[in-house]
C-alpha cells in the first residue's frame, strides 16, 4: 500500500470552523480511555468507561496523563473539550487526522500535533498523535490502540528516571521522544533498503529497480513531510517561550531538538542518494544496450562482408573465370578469414571485445 | 483548454494610473448584486437593481454584506468607489483581473485579492475575487455570479456557527476560507490524477504520456503562483498589524494559515512527484528501445551467421569438394543447429531471454 | 542578433574613477534636448541647443524635465554635472551604458538606471536610461531618440491623470511606469513565442526547434538579469526612506512593485516552461528514435529468417531431396508465410504494430 | 568499507534520557587514560589507572587536559560526570558516538562533540571526539588510542607556540585545529582522487567508473554532514557568547572559522565536479554507442546493396541476358564499386568516416 | 593548465598558529620591495634593498605605499610584523598563498586579502594579494613582480585624478578597483569563449567539445569561489564600520561593490549558459544518433526485403514455374522497383528523408 502523500482538508466542504467531525475512518471499534496520575510518591493507572470519570483527577496536585484510543466517538471529544475549556478549533484539529504537524500555546494549555510513524512488513505505517498539555494534566488522543508509549507508562509505574518527579512538560517530552525514537527505526529501515537497492542497482538493474527507487521517493516525500516541520515545533519549546514548558525541562527538548535535526539530515542524505542511484540506474541502461549495440554490431560486421563475397561466388554468369580455378574456393575461404581476422583485430583495438 | 499563465498589466498601455477599466473579457451580461446585512437578531437579505440601494446600509451598525457579479459596468464600481472613499488605484486593481493575491491595509479599509479556483471537467477553472473590508461593511466582486459562497450565506440566513455574532473581518475569514477549502478540492482532483498518471507511466507508457505530463506541470505552475503569495496575505492578517481584525477573529486566520501551508505543501508535493515521473517516463522509453534493440540483435546475430552458411554453399565453384558429399546438406544442417544453440546460450547466460 | 550577456565594466581601464567616457557606440548623431516645464496652471515646451538654455528653469517653482537623447557628447554630461552638483561617479554610470538597475540617494538628488526594453521584429531591443531626481527636476538620459515616454508627455500636455498637480517625484513614477509597462508587452510576445514553441516541442519538434529553445533561454536570462535588480529598487522607493519622494506619491510605487514582482514571477515561470520543454524534447527525440528502431527491427526481424531459409534453398548440394519435390516450392512458400504470420503476431503483441 | 550515512539514535529504545550507555562497538580493550598539567613555569605528563587520580588536579591553578580513549567503561563516565558535576544529557553524548558535530555552553562548561576524520588505505575513517572545557581543565574523550593531537602534546612538553602561556579554551582551539587540519588532508586526498577520475572519465571511462564516481558521491555525503555544522560551531565559539573563551583567543578561533568556509567551500566545489563528471560520462557513453552505431551503420549501408546486386545474378531465370554476357561479371564488379564509393563519399561527408 | 580547484591549508601540519613559513612556490628569486611616499604635494618613489628603509617613511605625514613582490623570504615578513606590530595570524594569511578572500579590522591596520586574476594564453592565471592598510601606510604583498597596479602608479606618479589628494583608504579602493577591473577582462575573454563554443554545440560538436565544456566549467568554478566572497569583503568597507575607512572614500567603495555585484552575476549567468550548452550537446549527440540510425534504417529497410526477392529465386527446387517464364526475370525487377518505391514513399512520409 502506498503512503498517502495529497490528503483532505479535514472539516467536511462548507462546515463553520469549530465543528465537531472525525474525517478519518474509524480503525478501532470502541474508543479505549486511560488514566494513569502519579507523583513521586502516589501512582495509579485505571482504565476509565466514561470520560467523566477523568474529571475528579484534574484539581488533584499530581500529575494526571488521559490517553483516548479512537477519535470517531466525537462527544466524547466536546465533553472534554467542555471540561478543560479547550477551545473548538484545537477540538477540530485533533479529529482532522490529516494535520500538518505544530505547536501552539493557547495560555492556559498547549497543543502538539505530531505523527506516530512506524515501519511494519516493509511499509510505513502512520498514526496522528496530539497531546495538550495543561498545568498539571496531559491529554493524548489517538486514532487507535497500541502505541510506542509502553516504555513511558512502564518508567512511570516503576519509578525508573526521573519522571516521577517532573510535571506533564516532561511527560510531553518523553511522548515526543518516545516517536522521535521510532523515526529512528524507520529511518533505520529504510536505509537498509536503500543500501539493498544501491548494489542491485550497481550490479544486477532490471525492471522492478525504477519502480522500487520510486517507492523510495514516495516514502521519503512522505516522511520530509510529516517530520520537517517539528524542527521548528520543538525548537518553540525549548526556547522559554511558553510558561507551560518548565527551565529543568528545557534541556532535555534542546536534545530531541538535535535528534530531530539529525533525522531531517538523514532523510536529506537520502533524498540525495536516492536521486544518485537514479542517475546510476539510467546510465546502467544506457551501458546496458551499449553492449547489446556491440554484439549485433560485432556479428554484423563480420558476417555481412563474408556473405556478400559468398554472395559474389553465388552469381549465375557464364564467364567467371574464378569459378573454374581448381584452388578458388580454397582461396575464397582464405580471403574470407583474413576478414574475419582484420575485422577481430578492429574491434580488438577499440577494447569492444 | 490550456490555464494561462502569463498575462497583461491590467491598465491599458499608457493610461495614467488610478483609470478604470476593466481588463477581462465580460463573463455575464448583467451585473448582479445582493446586499446581506444581519447582526445577532436581524437578517436581511436582497437583490438590488441600482447600487445607490445599498448605501443606505452603512450608517447602520449592522454588518452588511455587499456582492457584486460582474466587473464591465465601470460606473458601478466609480459609484462604489466614490461613496466608500476607497483610492483609485485600488479600484484599478479590481477591474484587472490578472493580479497576484495580496492584502493591504489602508487604513479605514482592507483589500484582499485572491483567486477563487476550481476544478470542472478536468479542468482547472479561476475567476479573480476582491473584498474590501469595512468598519461594518464588506464588499466582495467577482467577475460572474456562481461563487463558492453559498455555504456561508446559508450558515447567514439559519443562524448556524458564530458568523452572525462576529463582525466583517469573521465574514471575510468565511469567504476565504471557503476560498481555501476549495483548493483542497482541486489539489484532491489533481492528486487522483497523478497517481493514475504515475501508474500509467509505471506500466504503460505512450506518446501521451508526456502531454499529460506536461499539463499537469502547467497546472501546478499555475497553482504554485495562485496560491503561494496566499501565505504571506493571511499571516499578515493573523499577525494583529491591522486594526480591522479583532482579536478574537485572529485564532480562526491562524487556522487558515495552516490550511494554506499545507496546500502550499502538497503543491509542492506534486512538483516533486512530476519530475520523479518524468524521470520515470525517461527511463521506461530507453527501456523499451533496450527491448526492441534485443529482438534485433538476438534475430540477427542468431540468422546472419547461418544464412552466411547458406551462401557459402550456394557459390558456383567448379570444385567444392563438401557438394559432392551425399551427407553434406545434412551436415550443414547440423552446423547451423550448433551456430544457433550456441547463441541461445550466449543470449540465456546474459539474460536476454 | 543574441542579446549581450556579457559586458564590460564601463570606464576604459586603468582610468581613474570619476572620468567621463561614454562606453557604448553612439546610435544617434545629434543630441537631442528637450525640456518640458510645467505645473498645474503653465505648461512648456521646447527643444533646446544647447544644456545652457535648461538652466534658468532650476530655479523656477514649476517642475522642470529635462530630456537628453545621446550620450556621446560629454561635455554635456559634464555641464549638467556641474550645473546641478552631481557626484561624478553618478555623471560616469550615465555614461557607462552597461550598468546594473539600481537606485541610489545622494541627499539633495536621486539616481535611478534601469533599462528600456522592448520587443522588435522578433528580438530584444534594450537602451538604458537614467533619471536623476532633485527637488523640482528631473533629469533623464537616454541613449537615442524615441522611447515609451510619449504616452507620458501627452499626459502632461493635455493635463490628463493627475500629474501636472505632483511634483518630480511622480513624474520618475511615471516614467519608470511606463517602462514596466513594457516589460509587460516583452513578457507577452515572448510568452506567445514559447506557447508556440509548446505545441512544436509537442507535436513535430526538428533540428532548429533546440535552437530555438536556447535563443528564449539566452533571452529570458537577459530578462531576468535586467528587471530582477528592480525589485529592490522599487521597494527602497516606496519605503519612506528618501525625502524626495512626497507620502502621496508611495502608494503608487507600491502599485508598481507589484508589477515589478509579477513580471519576475513571470520570468521564473518562463524558465520553468523552457526547461520543461527541453526535457519534452529530449523524450521526444527518444520516442523517434525509438520509433527509427522499430520500423528496422520490423523488417529486419520478419526478412532475415525468410532470407535464410531462400538460403539453405539455393545451397548447390548435389544430395538434397526437398529440391526434387515437385511441392517442394510451394512448402517454401508455405513455411516464409507462416514464419512472417508468426512474427507479425509477435510485434502486434508487443504493440510495435 | 562504506561510509556509515544513515546511523541510529544513540540510547536504546525506551531508556529514559540520561541513561549512560556506550552505543558503539569496543574498538579498544583497556581504556587508556592521560593526564597533562601545565603552565607556564611547570609541566606533567602522566597515564593514569583509575580516573579517581586525575581529580586532585582540579583544584590547581594550572591546566589540566585529562583524555579519555575508549568509552565503553560506562562507570569511567559515570565518576567524571559526578566529580565535574557535568549533566546527564551531556555524558549521554559522549556515550553515543553518532552525534552530529555541535557546540554547547552549559555555564560552569562546554561541551563541544566532532568527528576525527583521517583518509587511510583510500578509505575516510572516522571517530567521535568530545571536548569538556571547563574554566581550568580540559577532558577528551576519544572512541580509541591513536589521535591527530600528538602534535598539540609535543608544543606543550617542548613549550612551542604561546600554548602554555594559554588556558583550556586555547587546547581547545588547538585540538579542534588539529582536527580541521586533518580535514584539509582528506580533502587533499580527495581532490587527488577526483582529478584522477576527471582524466579517466575523460579519456577512457568503464563500467567501474560509475561505481568510483558514486563512492566519491557517498564520501562527500558524509564529510558535509560531518563538517557542515562546524561552521555555527565554531563561530559561536569566536562570538563572545560565552564567558569560558577569553578575548585573546577568539581571533584563532575567527582563523579557525575561515580554514572552516574553506573546508566547506572545496566540499561544495566537489559535488559540483562530482556531478559534472557524471553527465561528463553519461555524454561519453552516448558518444561511445554513437561510434558503435556508425561503424555498424557503415558497413551495413555499403554491403547490404552490393548482396543485393549479387542476389540478383544469382537468380535462377532462364532467360536473363546479362548473365551471357562475356564482359556481364565485370560490369557487375564495376558497378559494386560505384555504389561502394558513392557510399564512401557520402560518409566522408557526413564526416562520418 | 587546469586551475587548482582544491589547496591546502596553508601552514604546515601541526605548527602552532602564528609560525611563519611561506606555503607557496617561489616565483621569483629576489624579493623586489618599491616604496612610493606621496601627499598632494610631494611624490617620492625609490626601489629598496632593505625593509628597514621604508621603516622612516611610517612616522611622516604623507602616504607610504610599500610593495613587496616575492613572499619566500620570510624574515621580510617578520620585521615588517614587528615594525607595524601586525599580529602573527595576518603575518602567517600573507604567506599562506591559499586565502579565501577577506577582509578584516584588527582596530589600528586593516587586512584585505584577494585574488589577482588575469587571463593569459587562454588560461587563468592568479596570484593572491595582501593589503594591510593602516592609518598613514599601506602595505601590499603579492607572490611575484608584475602586476595590475601600473596604472595606479603612473596616476600617482602624474597626479591624475583625485588619488594624491585622498588618505591611503582611496589608495586601497584603487588597488581593489584595478584588481576587479581584471575580473571584467577575464569576464570577457571567458564570455568569448562560451559564444564560441555555443555555436560549435549547436552547429558542428565533436568529442573535444565536452572537454572544452567541462574546462570552462572548472574555470567558473574557480572564478566563482575565488570572486564571491568580494561582495561581502567590500560591502563591509562601505558600511561605515572601520574608522580606517573616511567617508569621502565611501561612494567609491559603493561603486566598487556594483562592479562586484555585475562580475558575481555575470558568473552565474556563465554558470546558467554552460549547464544549457551541456544540455544542448546532449540533445545533439542524441540527434546524431538519429540520424545514422535513420541512414541505417532507410538502406536496410529498402535492400532486406529486395535481397529477400532474390533469394527466393536464387533457390535451386528443380519446379519454380516462374523461372521458366521468358518475362519472370523482368517482372521481378519490377516487383523490386515497386517495393523500393513504396518504402521511399513510407518514408518520405514519416518525413525521414
Amino acid at each position: 500500500m502506498k503512503v498517502k502523500l495529497f490528503e483532505k482538508k479535514g472539516r467536511k466542504l462548507g462546515q463553520p470552523p469549530g465543528t465537531l467531525q472525525f474525517t478519518g475512518t474509524p480503525k478501532v471499534e470502541k474508543v479505549v480511555m486511560t488514566v494513569i496520575d502519579y507523583d513521586d510518591q502516589k501512582f495509579q493507572e485505571k482504565r476509565i468507561d466514561s470520560i467523566k470519570e477523568s474529571f475528579p483527577f484534574k484539581n488533584k496536585p499530581t500529575v494526571t496523563w488521559i490517553n483516548i484510543d479512537g477519535l470517531h466517538q466525537v462527544d466524547i471529544i466536546d465533553q472534554i473539550g467542555q471540561h478543560f475549556q479547550i477551545h473548538p478549533l484545537v477540538l477540530e484539529d485533533i479529529l482532522s487526522v490529516d494535520q500538518r504537524p505544530k505547536c501552539e500555546d493557547l495560555g492556559n494549555y498547549m497543543q502538539i500535533v505530531l505523527k506516530m510513524i512506524t515501519f511494519k512488513e516493509n511499509e510505513i505505517q502512520n498514526e496522528q498523535v496530539t497531546l495538550i498539555i495543561g498545568d498539571r494534566y496531559l491529554i493524548s488522543f489517538q486514532e487507535k490502540p497500541g502505541d510506542v508509549f509502553e516504555v513511558i507508562r512502564e518508567r512511570i509505574r516503576t519509578h525508573k528516571g526521573r519522571i516521577r518527579q517532573m510535571g506533564p512538560d516532561y511527560l510531553a517530552y518523553s511522548l515526543v521522544d518516545a516517536i522521535v525514537d521510532n523515526y529512528f527505526l524507520v529511518i533505520e529501515n529504510l536505509g537498509e533498503n536503500i543500501e539493498i537497492l544501491e548494489d542491485e542497482v550497481m550490479t544486477n538493474p532490471d525492471n522492478r529497480t525504477m519502480q522500487k527507487l520510486h517507492t523510495i521517493k514516495r516514502n521519503l516525500l512522505f516522511l520530509r513531510k510529516s517530520i520537517w516541520p517539528l524542527r521548528e515545533l520543538i525548537s518553540t519549546l525549548y526556547n522559554g517561550e511558553s510558561k507551560l514548558v518548565k527551565k529543568q525541562t528545557m534541556p532535555y527538548f534542546r536534545d530531541l531538538y538535535d535528534h530531530t535535526i539529525r533525522v531531517v539530515e538523514m532523510i536529506e542524505t537520502m533524498r540525495d542518494m536516492n536521486a544518485g542511484m537514479f542517475d546510476m540506474y539510467l546510465s546502467s541502461i544506457s551501458n546496458k544496450m551499449n553492449e547489446v549495440m556491440k554484439v549485433l554490431t560485432i556479428i554484423a560486421t563480420i558476417f555481412i562482408p563474408l556473405t556478400f563475397i559468398a554472395g559474389i561466388y553465388g552469381m549465375n554468369f557464364e564467364y567467371m573465370p574464378e569459378l573454374k580455378w581448381r584452388i578458388g574456393y580454397f582461396i575464397v575461404w582464405g580471403m574470407m578469414a583474413v576478414v574475419a581476422i582484420v575485422m577481430v583485430i578492429f574491434f580488438k583495438k577499440r577494447k569492444w571485445l
